[in-house]
């Protein structure tokens, strides 16, 4: 099967999730990078085409030229990668779905309402696919999770819980931190760690419990001097279904890596969940000891085999979920897969999730409905 | 030294929490159980102290009778163990105070507001002392968190959760379960999940951040059919000086068995601990790799050291922290030391928590102050 | 049930091992401490007596005198508890026994081969018990451990590994140093590493597997410049019954803080246990997911149930498996339990392990039969 | 930079490692798989190459035919990988040498200590270069403890304990299972256990505390009945410089997936590391409190650090490792790096590692210089 051909637009020299998408995107050999415009300025953007391999007469220094450009191409890309401050998510995508090319986004999908309202109307006018990198969904313990919730084996879900905690702002970034800057800007962010983290906790939830927040009570704080978003979100959920939760997503929370959890309580079982350590699903059932679960196992259920890529013991990390993102993305483009599961509804979500948390918080986190 | 005379009230053959306390009175050698009046019913009382060890004659049937009998003896008891179901702690405690007996009451202190006011001026009446056994401050490796809390290790206290879940209510408890009967019965518990072990987080997680409630959010809610009090209890909470918090208490979250952690992350550094491995403190500096603290390490703060019984890697567990409450107030009674950390103050603080999370929950989460 | 009495010989103020063989000893409630010769200077026998509450004349400097003293007394001990350095357990545990007074003796149960025989036939000829303090086997999942090995759990029995590490003797140990000072003498020791702690890997490994070493290949290293006993021990051992295991005890490896773990694999499953964690047990049964057995629940066997003090969650340590040794020998000395699981026989097969090391150890490491 | 070409003999369709060197190789862009010899069958090896996307012009059924065809082209591959069974090994890698094609191998080097010298020779006379997949140095956190050994950090090194424990072989493999089948014929690998795992757990203790064995004593069994090679191999080893350690691969201990664990000892400090949790290195100092590093904190080493592909918390796994390996020959085949840390020397080593283990478990593990 030959590859696709993936163009990006954004992720130069620098940037740390441009680097991860191309990494993941390679890893399964289903797409080549043909194509981008890694960043705005011209002089930029060759260089890291150059470094990266994409030959100068498809390096853009403008994602519009680029759209029209290559879908003007006999062998144009199949797929874009969007890898830029958020707020340039909704317009870049739109300009890509118009050419009916493919659109692989970063999260969250955009940085306000409309522009996810514009979005969603835009893919589905488009003959190309949207995809959104919800890349925490990917690892195989998660699959395995969301199935054993959906086969009943927790029974009814009463309590979800989804906390992601990093530390890396507990202090003003200095000027020359790239990641901080754009993330500190609202305009550019569309939020602070709801949007960067809190939305990936939601989504998460969402997707191994099966449903969707109803209404919710959230209370944003900065902690930092001068800061202009929040930095730590604490978010009380009322879930489709009945089920109540929290979602917690702080920048500040010393101690802290990338320390994404997720536990989901039923009437008959529990299940729990760490991202650093993410081949290891813990599954209580009511009354029995506590079993390990481990990623490449026998007993897994297929959907975890399905994304899984070695045997068990040899550590898979956050490449290989974001690889299998791209791989479903691959087979749906080619028509191996029907549908993915994080599309634009789901990005819609996520957008309406962080506009109610910043609805709430500056109503003393009165409940909001979704 | 000598040791002191206790008496117990409540306790009798089959109670779980009874035979703690008598295990930690016990194990430094600083009281020796000799009344009691463990039964309300005079045969189960007898039988019970018969089994203990208990002389006959001093075997009562009726706490007021004892007290007064015992106040009456050359030789009577120095204090009194309580350890009945909730409503019955206040009466019971200022029976024996009234008789200048000092009392070591189980928590929460009352099932009320109006218990706990009274106690609180029968208390300050009394020439004996009031200690209030939130056994859990009792742990070497909480003392030395408290302790760098107050030394400034963590710089300002910006977040502080506290979580306390077990899941023994998560299907509605047997007929035959008396631990759950009496809890599940709000006169006699004055709550459930919230009271039983809330009050427990609400006050680890304020000795430790050496700080108070001032207003709170709480959700309270029953999972179980049929079941008349909370089984699971999730509060916001603003302490004073600043910090923002989350108490979560449940008693239905299937695979806890008494997972009490506590977390708290300040502008400097953050101190994380879990009760059911509780010789470990993790500590994380900013900008430091984390550190794993041990109960008996040479490292250790002298409040810690003061508390600790063996030498690091010969593990203490759940006894020796209660029994650390025991020997504190055999200390303060003994004159040795002139106050405890958790006395009728922070008894109704607790009480206060209690209280304003029900009355919380039952205004759809609205914010109250304490 | 009226408490036994109880004495002690060594013990006295700053022993370690004295103050946990009281609580051990106090902790049910079965035994009263009340002779004692804690010192072989009177001056500090009689302040360790006065400290400990024991009558000035139950206090005595010599064990012989002790030993005869109380025999002669109506009210005099039912038992001695012996926490002297390691060459005179041997003829203290005789005096006593010689005068049919049960001994519960610290381990390794003497100094050398000639003193064990010596033992084994004096408590053949006494009317008293021997019990040897190897605690670790009171806790709970060693129990468990146990007997799931009886009942076939594991299958075939093929490895055993029991490692004990400790790094308190990685430098020279300075002249203050009590503990270390007679442990680095081998007169009175009658080894280092091996003797002080891998005689409780091997005990532990044999009493779990349901096994002894039929001959074994040993190591035994110092690391330390000047110590004249070994403070590393790597020894082979080959099982009754086929098992082959490591034992491996050391008290130079850094960041250990007394990390005793036993692993056993069998033909059809394995079990996996850490001394500082002791309220778990790992239990991998051949092609199923690894479960988490845990101290109190009600998956285990009754023999672990019944060496539990508390409920699951509550963690129990050190002290309470030591006072389940203690709570077994009053259980042997008041008829209530046939016999016990360590005494003599045990002592004996520990003595010989010992022996056996060094003497492979100076022969290059040769296999020598027990 | 323009990717290198890479071939590849072995590794069709259904073998396990084949598959993991071409995501090693792809990962970071730095090889294009262009050619193969991917089975002895052509039918199987053409049908490997049309799924692999190798063109069938370049595609062969006989890797001598493929070396001569290879050198012959003005396009023809930079270098090859050889996975195939490891009595192939060393045939192999000398027709490539012999045409100065660079090579890339997976252990153990070669099945005899003939072949190893025959390919020491080969590898000296070519003017490719030949590089040894001991994958798990490829860790950032090995990196990391190696330097710290070599910086002194844990003063003279006294201990190491290298232990690689899995239990897909706890009983005979079924005739289907291709991964055992060549594993279990001496012919085709040379050893059990102690080829297959036990050269990477000796690899990596060397490769750490910078040192090698200087003699050995092996015990190697076989746990079930019919299998003619080791299953289970306990290595006790001293190393140049003075440390001792034991080495033990078994393939029979139940519950361990892929469980390799390194544990270095030093008078000042120990480094302890588990495969399976890779991102994390315990450092314990003598003295002070352990101490957690993780990969991609700033605490860590440069050469750590330029093996890191993403921040903290973004767990790396045995892919990204094993793609460093790939990333480290492509860098010396450029000239941007000097040499390898993997060459024939350490493959020597290695085949002289397991010949020894050999020859000393026939001869009731006597003691045998390497």
């Amino acid at each position: 099967m030959a590859p696709l051909k993936l163009g990006m637009v954004g992720g130069g020299q620098g940037a740390f999730i441009g680097g991860v998408h191309r990494m993941a995107a390679r890893l399964d050999g289903r797409f080549d990078l043909v194509a981008g415009a890694f960043a705005s300025s011209p002089e930029r953007a060759h260089a890291s085409a150059d470094a990266l391999g994409v030959r100068s007469d498809r390096s853009y220094a403008d994602y519009r030229e680029m759209a029209v450009a290559e879908a003007a191409r006999s062998d144009g890309i199949d797929a874009v990668s969007i890898v830029t401050p958020n707020h340039l998510h909704g317009p870049i995508a739109e300009a890509f779905l118009a050419q009916d090319i493919s659109v692989i986004c970063d999260k969250p999908m955009t940085a306000t309402r409309e522009q996810a309202d514009s979005l969603v109307a835009a893919a589905k006018a488009s003959k190309g696919h949207f995809f959104l990198t919800h890349n925490y969904t990917g690892y195989p313990m998660i699959r395995q999770a969301r199935q054993m919730v959906r086969d009943g084996a927790l029974g009814d879900i009463r309590i979800v819980e989804a906390n992601y905690l990093q530390d890396w702002l507990t202090e003003a970034a200095g000027d020359d931190n790239k990641q901080a800057a754009w993330r500190s800007d609202p305009k550019q962010s569309g939020g602070g760690a709801i949007a960067d983290i809190g939305t990936h906790a939601y989504n998460l939830a969402c997707f191994v419990a099966g449903s969707r927040a109803l209404s919710l009570s959230a209370t944003l704080l900065s902690h930092v001097e001068g800061r202009t978003v929040d930095d730590d979100a604490q978010i009380a959920v009322q879930f489709e279904g009945g089920a109540r939760g929290r979602i917690w997503a702080s920048q500040v929370a010393v101690g802290n890596e990338n320390n994404l959890t997720l536990a989901i309580y039923g009437s008959k079982g529990a299940l729990r969940w760490a991202q650093e350590t993410p081949n290891v699903l813990w599954f209580s059932k009511l009354g029995d000891v506590s079993q390990m679960l481990t990623r490449g196992s026998g007993a897994l259920h297929p959907v975890a085999a399905d994304v899984t890529r070695l045997p068990p013991g040899h550590p898979e990390g956050y490449i290989e979920a974001f690889a299998t993102i791209y791989r479903e993305a691959a087979d749906v483009m080619s028509g191996i897969a029907l549908d993915t599961t994080i599309g634009v509804e789901q990005g819609l979500d996520g957008v309406r999730f962080v506009t109610a948390c910043q609805h709430s918080s500056r109503n003393a986190a009165a409940w909001i409905d979704l």
